[in-house]
C-alpha cells in the first residue's frame, strides 16, 4: 500500500546535495581538519559588534523573528540609496535562488548557465524541471554576451552570472556588465550573483539602476560580512519584481539572532574594510605559496585563489586529494579545462602555514612521487 | 519590455502572508505591546544551557552550518529511539511544510485540513497549485475520521491534522489517531502536525511505528523548547518517505546558532518539564481570568487557552480590538463558529497582570458600554 504519492517531477529527482559540506568530509576521514579552506567561508569573522548583538539577541530567540526583516532591510536600503520594496532577505542566496528559480521556471523552461558555475543554482532549476543549457567559460572568465546569446537562441527565461565568479575569481567591469544588457533578450531576466562583491576591486559593482527590470541581484552576510552559518542573504532588484517573493517566501523563516547580527554587522562598515584588506593580504599569501611551489595563482576579485596546477584534472584532483589527506580542505572546479586548478579560500597565518606545509608534499604524491 | 516571465502559477498567487507579526502590527500602532501573547510564543524561553550554547556559537558563525544537521540529528534519534535517517530537520515546521507540499502536490492535487486550521499550510498548498478542500470542527475539535472520508471521497494526496490543535487548543489521544488510521485511503499521506505535544498530556503523542509509510510527523523547538526565533523543527517518518527531503531541501539553509541551541536545548529534558509546569500553571491562571470576566475557557493541551467569548465572530473580533488597542497581543480563530472565541498564549505573572486589567475595558467596548 503505497500513500506517499509524490508528484512525477518530485520522483525523476535524485536525492543529491551539491555539495559536501567539511563535516561530513571530517566525519568520513574520521579527524577534523586542520586549516578550512574550501568552502570560500570568512575566517577573519564578522565584527565584534555583530558576535555581540547575536549574543544579546540569543536572550530573546523565544520570540519568532520580524516576518518583514523590516529594521534590517531599512538599513539596508538606507546603505544602498534604494527602498526596502526593492530588497528582499531571504535563507542565504541559496534558499533566495530557490525562490526565484520556483516563481519563473516550470517544467521544460529554458535557463542558461556556465558549464561549472554554482552548483546550488543548478540544484535548484533540476528541482523545479527546468531544463539547463550551459556555456563553457572563455579563458576562465563567464562568457556574458555569449550567455545572452545562448539564451536567445533557448528562449531562456533565466541566465545565472557571478560577478566576481566562483569558482574562477575572475570578474567583469560593472560597466562591461552594465553595457551587455543590450544584449539581453525579452522575456530573459539576469541573475547577478554579487556574493563576494566586497571583495572585488571599485567599479565591479555593476551600476544597474534599481528599477531596471532586467536584473535582479543577489548579496550575502556569508561572505564579507562573515557570517555564513547565519544564513542570510538578499536580492535586489525592481519593486514589481521583489514583491513576487512575498507570493512564495518562508515568511517566518528567518532567524532572529541571524537579523540582529546581520543588522550590526552592516553597521560596521570600518571592520569590513579591515576584512578586505586582510583578505587582500590572504590571496596574496595564498598566490606567492603556489608560485613557490611552481604553480600558478590565478587573479581573483574575491576571497579565494583558484591555482593552476599546470597539468589536467586528474592531476589536480591528486593534489586536492593529497591536501585533504592531509588535513588541508579545498575545493577544485568540477569542470575541464577549469579543473585543471584547485580553489584555496583565505586563510588565518596558521591556516596558510599549514597549507604551505602540505602542497609540496600533496603535489609530490600527485607526481607519483 | 518584459524580462521576468512568471510561471502561470506564480502569475496567479497573491502576494500574502499567512500571518501579521507583532512587529508589523507595533509599527502601524507605533507603540510596542505590553504583553506579546498572540504567537504562542514560550515567554519563558529556552533553557540557559541552550542560551549559553547560542553565545558561544555565535563566535564560530563564520564558518557554514553542518547540512547533514549530523548531531542534532543523532541526539533526536537517541531521544526518540529512532534512526538519523528518520530526520529531517529544517527551517521550523513552516519550512518543512513547503517541501513537503512540494514533494507531493503539483496543480490541481487534493489536499483536506480543517476548516479554520493552520493558515500556512493552507498557504503552502495555495503556492504549489494544491486544491484544498475543507472540513468544519467538529465540537471544537478536528474530526480526523472526517477529514480521512473526505480525502477519500476528493482522491485527496494528503492530510493535515494537528494534535493538539491550534488554535482551539484540543486533542486526541495517541491512541485515537492511530485507530483512525485504518480510514486512512491509499494513497494519501497523514501530516501530522505534533508542534505542541510536548504540553500535552501522557498519550497524547500518537505511537506510530515509525516506520509506518501512512504518517510524517513534524515537531519543533519553536514551542516547548522556547526557541521559535532560531527556526528549527524536524519532520518524522520512513526512512524511505524522509530520504525524499534530500532532492529539494536548501541543504545549507539551517543556522549554526539555531543547530547548538537545539541540541543543547534538547539535553536539557529537566528544564523542559519546568517549563510544562509553569505553562500549566499559566493556563489555569488565564481560564481563572476568562471566568472571572464571564468567559468560558477551553481546555488545552498547548500553551494557549482558546477562550470563548459567548458571542459570534464580530464580537469576538471586537473584544481582541479591545486587548491589541490597549497592548496585548492576541489572536483568534479565523473562521466561524471557532471565531467566537480569541486565543491567549501563556504568558509571565506580569503578562497576565495586563490581560486582566485590559479585558473588563475590552469587554464593556465590545458591548459597546
Amino acid at each position: 500500500m503505497t500513500h506517499a504519492r509524490f508528484t512525477r517531477l518530485a520522483q525523476s529527482l535524485p536525492a543529491s546535495v551539491p555539495f559536501v559540506g567539511p563535516e561530513e568530509q571530517e566525519r568520513t576521514r574520521g579527524a577534523p581538519f586542520d586549516a578550512r579552506l574550501g568552502a570560500n567561508e570568512n575566517v577573519f569573522g564578522p565584527s565584534p559588534k555583530a558576535i555581540a548583538a547575536m549574543q544579546a539577541e540569543a536572550i530573546e530567540i523565544w520570540k519568532y523573528a520580524d516576518a518583514a526583516s523590516h529594521d534590517l532591510r531599512a538599513a539596508l536600503a538606507g546603505h544602498l540609496g534604494i527602498e526596502m520594496g526593492n530588497i528582499v532577505v531571504g535563507e542565504g542566496i541559496d534558499g533566495l535562488l530557490g525562490y526565484l528559480v520556483r516563481l519563473l521556471i516550470e517544467p521544460g523552461d529554458a535557463v542558461v548557465t556556465s558549464d561549472g558555475a554554482y552548483p546550488t543554482f543548478n540544484y535548484h532549476v533540476a528541482g523545479f524541471g527546468g531544463v539547463l543549457h550551459k556555456l563553457p567559460y572563455r579563458d576562465d572568465h563567464e562568457d556574458l554576451r555569449g550567455l545572452m546569446a545562448l539564451a536567445r537562441e533557448r528562449g531562456a527565461k533565466l541566465i545565472y552570472f557571478a560577478n566576481p565568479d566562483n569558482p574562477m575569481g575572475s570578474w567583469l567591469s560593472g560597466a562591461d556588465v552594465v553595457a551587455a544588457l543590450e544584449d539581453l533578450p525579452e522575456g530573459c531576466l539576469l541573475l547577478l550573483d554579487e556574493a563576494y562583491i566586497e571583495f572585488a576591486p571599485e567599479g565591479t559593482a555593476a551600476p544597474v539602476e534599481i528599477e531596471d527590470e532586467r536584473v535582479i541581484r543577489m548579496r550575502t552576510f556569508s561572505k564579507a560580512y562573515g557570517m555564513a552559518g547565519a544564513r542570510i542573504g538578499y536580492a535586489l532588484g525592481s519593486a514589481g519584481l521583489i514583491r513576487n517573493f512575498e507570493k512564495i517566501r518562508n515568511h517566518f523563516g528567518m532567524g532572529r539572532v541571524a537579523q540582529a547580527g546581520a543588522l550590526a554587522a552592516l553597521q560596521d562598515q570600518d571592520w569590513l574594510r579591515e576584512i578586505c584588506d586582510k583578505v587582500a593580504a590572504s590571496r596574496e599569501a595564498i598566490a606567492r605559496i603556489a608560485r613557490d611551489n611552481g604553480l600558478d595563482p590565478l587573479p581573483s576579485a574575491t576571497n579565494f585563489v583558484t591555482v593552476d596546477c599546470g597539468a589536467d584534472g586528474d592531476f589536480a584532483r591528486a593534489v586536492l586529494g593529497g591536501l585533504v589527506a592531509q588535513g588541508v580542505f579545498v575545493r577544485m572546479p568540477f569542470v575541464a579545462p577549469q579543473d585543471r586548478c584547485i580553489r584555496i579560500s583565505c586563510g588565518t597565518e596558521a591556516d596558510l602555514a599549514r597549507l604551505a606545509e602540505a602542497l609540496p608534499e600533496a603535489l609530490r604524491r600527485a607526481r607519483g612521487g
